[in-house]
């Protein structure tokens, strides 16, 4: 494993992913479809996860970690939902559900996490 | 330090602790008697998390962080009274508290860390 | 890379940082002048963030992940103007913003972030 630093651009404020050391270091994701309902949104965002992974040569069987972030925790039903549709039984990541406001009203959910390459 | 992943699994969803690369990563912690206080549900919850670390031949003086989630800012000494009497002087970890509604409503703590093995 | 862990220490609660294996785990930061408004809060989190990272022998520009917490998400464009300003665009981390309120009522914004040594 280098010690190089490399980054996945997103826009002029952060990278969408980062790798060093051999580990993946994700930016808070959340879906583009906002009229989506929570599940529809965790569905998306769990796609989207898988996509930077596959970018990095990883897969969701090696998340080490996930920090969920939902602005109503009434929704975590949903969340649930779609997350046991797509993680992989063998391989769960740690994982932590808080309630917090999202960079949009329509924003039901974001999704941070680490991963090793 | 190898490249392996070992899980301690918690059920169906999320792994309690990830191991990768000599670090361990801990899902958010919060207490089962949800009929104590702020500081009792701390407290708790920090013998959760030494119960984890013994389990991977790690110790809480080998904390690296803590992000700390609490429903109520409010409740900040509580959570400080607990800590400060649980944690090591010589090995205090980097460490954050925000306010986060959490799982229940009867949540008061939700403690996530990264230690070293 | 050792498999020492050094800190930096804060106060009798927590350490400002931490080192291991390369990487730096920084406390969450909140300003210090909280008569600021968000714009300058996040500006002088910012420039705490650089003295400890210089601490370290480190720097902005390796930092791999940032994630951000404010009490308003409305405040948002004034913390990326002040990320903008200082931000090295050739080097962002990822990142993610969450609502939460913070310690005290007037902190305006809290950040915590890993960097590489």
């Amino acid at each position: 494993m280098s010690d190089a630093i490399k980054r996945w651009p997103c826009d002029h404020k952060l990278s969408d992913m980062v790798a060093h050391g051999g580990l993946l270091y994700l930016s808070g994701q959340v879906a583009e479809n906002l009229a989506a309902n929570t599940k529809g949104q965790t569905a998306e965002v769990l796609g989207m996860i898988d996509r930077l992974l596959t970018n990095a040569g990883s897969h969701k069987s090696k998340l080490l970690s996930a920090s969920i972030f939902i602005p109503e925790m009434r929704d975590k039903p949903q969340i649930d939902e779609a997350w046991l549709a797509w993680a992989d039984p063998q391989s769960l990541p740690a994982r932590a559900v808080m309630e917090a406001r999202l960079g949009s009203v329509d924003t039901r959910v974001e999704i941070i996490c680490v991963a090793t390459q």
